[in-house]
């Protein structure tokens, strides 16, 4: 009975249906997007118009389109995708993680630079300097199994919350940039976060927030273990770093993951340089874009003098090659995904 | 009068069109695929009634029914998707090399292992091991940019014909595997190749040969290194290798890459032991294959005593285990992708 239900359903899709739809395809694109529909988010500005005639020419017939297959687009996270302030949140993460863990580690209790994260001394703590804090990140990243990991890491992102807006931290991916690439994805990009964070971090919510599965999520690593055990194999997080996903390593690993130049690509520091540059010099059409933190308001106002998410020489060289830099305050009219329109 | 045939059009495919495809998605699986049609160039026969029988399961709605964002199958390349005798086809792209480039250096007539290669001195050739081969793989695959790379095998790939069947090399792809990647897509299956050949060697012909993206082949690599010239950025391939994608490294591999474990795994050498076992490791219905050389006539016969492709262990194991084990000789049909059926 059902059986013949579904054969006569698939015998409407392939005479009625489906020429249909290859009539369509034949037409042109299907996005129903009008430029006034399109990126709720973005007010009327030189960056939305520059996305919308951007994207129009390279899949509009003529000599700038881009076939499908190959339209990648390439996201940074921190500062890019979500915010960064007042700490990267997978160093917030990582600071959590030492008093969640700290019961079973009573020495943390006199050791730096455990001790300042348990006394919440932050003085302490910023003299311990960028390295100073590699035994956090090796305590809390590796030396468990990558299953382990991605738990500890959904249990925190259900339960942590922001300090100043007292929103999890992944209500606070923008809005904005949500849109961009919903919008990217209905005119057939394939869209890929490139990203100095832990992939495997990044990998427990791209999907629920961005859209993005696992494995168009490149980002740094540790050195991963196969090891057989007496109940079955098992990857274990070594603390040595394999790669570091930043500054010249960004276009190495769309090389090495996604084996192809993109089409567009988008950061905020100067830890995004060389993807931006790597992604102007292919041929044809490009889009180079920056996220410019110019709202102390609604967000945070930084960039030159900034410790975290530092945009000094990648701003210069935009402004130089007219790479569009979207300017928050006045080109967002919302600013996280929490936020009502 | 084309904007309103286009809203029309798309006035129909929202009233008529979406709703029916729904109902379709919800009564089951698209594909038309009947039991005697699919995989046409598998013989009846224990692996082609495990394969349709596991495909069945995890796209059926039941107790193992896995989403369609979840179901990622992994092969192996050299002697899984492709033949590998009598020497694995990316060495052979190195020793063609060799000849290709030799007028450039004119040191190789008197320097081994060159002089081997430029003699055809197969003798001394063997003679130097495995590690004497590494300065024609250094001199063939890097010191050049990744564009010139692929150029490079491209072009190998167009003249290059195979010893023994006077084919090109991407001719010598098995068709039942082809077919078997085909149906997986059908199924909505992600396909990936996890091979220890050269990425930027397999994504030049993955696309056209197997249907695999750029972005969904995951091979072994030099380190790359990314440097600005006058004339723009380049990637250049040096001769440190930076990833072996062999063995536990496969799994290691695949947790880098996709972040996920599969659904199904297929190898057929003792180097993919490890990415059967951490597929078959996974909670629910999983699929672990192995192709087994058992025709001397159509293709080639070698198992545990090879050197190319040894099978061993893991044919132990997949006894053992109840993996899948391909019999070529008697399961398939048709063994390459330019034999008519």
């Amino acid at each position: 009975m059902i059986a013949r239900f579904r054969q006569s359903l698939r015998r409407a899709v392939r005479h009625a249906v489906l020429p249909l739809l290859l009539l369509l395809a034949a037409c042109g694109s299907m996005p129903s997007d009008t430029p006034e529909s399109a990126l709720p988010s973005w007010k009327d500005g030189p960056s939305r118009s520059a996305i919308l005639e951007f994207v129009r020419t390279v899949t509009t017939t003529g000599p700038d389109y881009v076939a499908p297959a190959d339209r990648v687009a390439v996201f940074d996270n921190d500062g890019t995708l979500w915010a960064e302030q007042p700490v990267y949140f997978q160093l917030q993460f990582a600071l959590d993680e030492v008093r969640t863990l700290a019961p079973a580690h009573p020495q943390w209790r006199t050791q730096q630079p455990f001790r300042a994260v348990l006394d919440n001394d932050q003085a302490a703590l910023l003299k311990q300097g960028e390295k100073g804090l590699l035994p956090i990140v090796a305590a809390t990243h590796t030396g468990i199994s990558v299953e382990e990991f991605g738990q500890r890491v959904a249990s925190w992102t259900e339960s942590a919350r922001h300090p100043r807006t007292g929103q999890p931290y992944t209500a606070m991916a923008y809005a904005p940039m949500r849109e961009l690439l919903d919008y990217l994805r209905r005119h057939e990009f394939k869209t890929f976060i490139v990203s100095g964070g832990d992939g495997d971090f990044m990998r427990v919510f791209a999907q629920k927030v961005y859209g993005i599965p696992p494995e168009q999520v490149v980002g740094s690593s540790f050195v991963t273990q196969y090891e057989m055990r007496a109940d079955g194999p098992v990857l274990l997080r070594t603390p040595k770093l394999e790669f570091n996903d930043d500054g010249p390593g960004k276009p190495v690993a769309i090389n090495r993951y996604i084996g192809r130049r993109p089409l567009l690509a988008f950061g905020n520091s100067d830890g995004d340089l060389q993807m931006l540059q790597w992604t102007a010099a292919g041929s044809g059409k490009r889009f180079a874009g920056l996220v410019h933190h110019t709202d102390a308001q609604r967000e945070w106002a930084y960039d030159r003098q900034s410790h975290i998410g530092r945009l000094d020489k990648a701003l210069d060289e935009a402004r130089q090659r007219g790479w569009t830099v979207v300017d928050m305050k006045t080109e967002w009219s919302r600013i996280y995904v929490f936020e009502t329109q």
